[in-house]
């Protein structure tokens, strides 16, 4: 092809985000340099901006672009709760349902030999300190119903058990809208022994 | 949702462009924010270097990084063909295929009252004159198989009749792999009206 040096690689950085393949990195790159003045400056400008201010959490491992994460900063969320997510995504997803009040821990992924992700990586540590000197008396763990997540789950409870804090996890069960037929039978079997009396 | 200001501009920005949702914009900023140092800093980077660099090629519109562009600079290319094509991603696609070694004349659309888009916003004057004046011998339209497409492909083509150079249009026929089972009622219609002696 004969385009120049600049949006040939332009192309190829777009095409490394997830959801975009050579051919839609093409598409997208075309419908910026329709529009250069209007979306490609002020995306390249507000690109610049978070790749330089973004930062974890100190606190809780979230993304902001303080040292401090707008939640942990925040003082009506000191509830005494903790829910713990394996990622920025799954806590963005929390907050989006607005029905969490607390304050979060951000693993950053599950225990994983082969990734090299020990309990140090994670944070746990860090987590069984917030859990004494903030005065947490519930930790929420709201880890991905995987084997992953739920044996990072089991071992961080494990982590917990000297402290006096309570340990929940989210339910499971039926989906809203779901519909038996389609669900599979792990998930219906344990929707039957968590049944509820109505 | 509790996502600084700058983080959430990010977001709104990438879900504006085509094959990307909130959905989607968000889990590539996610990605981004992983990686800031090896993926965001350099896109950011190369973002801004081409809505500052870029602009239309004063000859054919292509798209590139001068006024004019690679295809049109080079000597090579000077066939005495130019390829009329209704956008900068069927010029690119034409390229893919290596299969054309002249020069293009980039449309930017088809011709349409209701969009504001007459044979002046389409160049097509300036294409006239390029025949004229650049020796031109063929002029090849490989504009859309759509009812717009081919209207303007007409009118390109009056516009020439005062001209001398010859006029083709990209054969219509059974794409390479398909089937006759799948193919509309109109493709094998003119696959069988344009045979060939085998």
């Amino acid at each position: 092809m004969d385009n120049t040096r600049e949006i040939e690689a332009l192309i190829e950085l777009m095409a490394r985000l997830p959801g975009l393949g050579p051919r839609s990195a093409r598409r997208a790159v075309l419908a910026l340099l329709k529009r250069r003045g209007q979306l490609m400056a002020p995306l390249a400008q507000a690109m610049a901006t978070v790749a330089l201010n973004a930062r974890d959490c100190t606190v809780c491992g979230n993304i902001g672009t303080a040292d401090i994460c707008p939640i942990c900063a925040d003082p009506d969320r000191a509830t005494g709760e903790i829910c713990v997510v394996e990622d920025v995504a799954d806590l963005w997803a929390m907050e989006r349902t607005g029905a969490f009040k607390g304050r979060y821990h951000v693993l950053g992924g599950t225990l994983s030999a082969l990734d090299g992700l020990g309990p140090d990586e994670l944070g746990i540590p860090r987590l069984v300190r917030r859990v004494a000197d903030e005065g947490i008396c519930e930790v929420i763990m709201a880890l991905n119903a995987t084997v992953d997540g739920q044996t990072t789950a089991h071992y961080i409870a494990d982590a917990l058990t000297e402290t006096t804090v309570q340990i929940s996890s989210l339910a499971q069960g039926v989906p809203i809208g779901g519909e038996l037929d389609y669900l599979d039978d792990g998930t219906i079997g344990a929707a039957l022994r968590a049944r509820r009396r109505l």
